[in-house]
């Protein structure tokens, strides 16, 4: 589990296998930015999301992302929500690592898979194929903002 | 306006007027990513976001997002919206360059923050201080993804 003191960490851990939505950021080696949604599921102390069948723009091996993440490790991701009422405005702000798993992880990468699909419906086998892209983001740094 | 084919581009700015919210990725010097959430407007080729007065971790001078904008003028903005139903998803990727408006920029910054107040009414004079930090971006490339 994340290892943060135990009040906030138990809220943070809730959000975070609550939330259906979040926000990557990755870097490429120019240091210019990139930001996309994804889908992903906190499993221990990682957070996995795939590269699933959603339609693309490009092939998945020139996703950004993915391009980003071989090039640089350090990614941030972001879970908020927006409000009108401001005061109840709230975000939990991710700094870590993230790799794709190898082919050799098959371990791991069954877990993710099937944490992924037990928390995203939409995941059937045919938009989330075994041998899809795995991205696994370890924190290290996890900081929270607001009405949480 | 931004200079996109006619069509993409009235829908895109018709987005990028109503979205309520996006999320800024900034990069530090060392290529760590950083995203938050933000509020902003476009206002012709530009989009400006302010520091504003919702309580901050931090002193202005130390936000993450400002320190970084001022080593690395590289940005990306992402307007998204998620939906179950995943036909319905959709992104706007704005990537380009920041900057903080200088004090001397002040018909600009007058500009910026009327704007934010006009879109916003939750931007009393308290919360959108006249001499708020603003950030300008000008749009270099604009990617869209999904149902739009």
């Amino acid at each position: 589990m994340l290892r943060l003191p135990g009040q906030i960490a138990r809220k943070i851990q809730r959000i975070l296998k609550q939330a259906r939505v979040a926000r990557l950021a990755t870097v490429d080696p120019k240091k210019r930015p990139h930001v996309v949604p994804v889908c992903f599921a906190l499993v221990g102390k990682a957070l996995y999301s795939a590269v699933d069948q959603k339609p693309k723009r490009v092939a998945p091996e020139r996703l950004v992302r993915l391009q980003n993440i071989r090039a640089v490790s350090r990614v941030a991701l972001l879970i908020d929500q927006y409000d009108e009422d401001w005061n109840q405005l709230w975000y939990v702000l991710i700094r870590g690592k993230a790799n794709l798993l190898s082919n050799s992880s098959r371990q791991e990468r069954g877990l993710a898979i099937r944490r992924l699909r037990a928390k995203y419906p939409q995941y059937t086998p045919q938009m989330l194929a075994d041998n899809a892209a795995i991205i696994r983001i370890i924190p290290d740094r996890i900081t929270s903002w607001g009405n949480i």
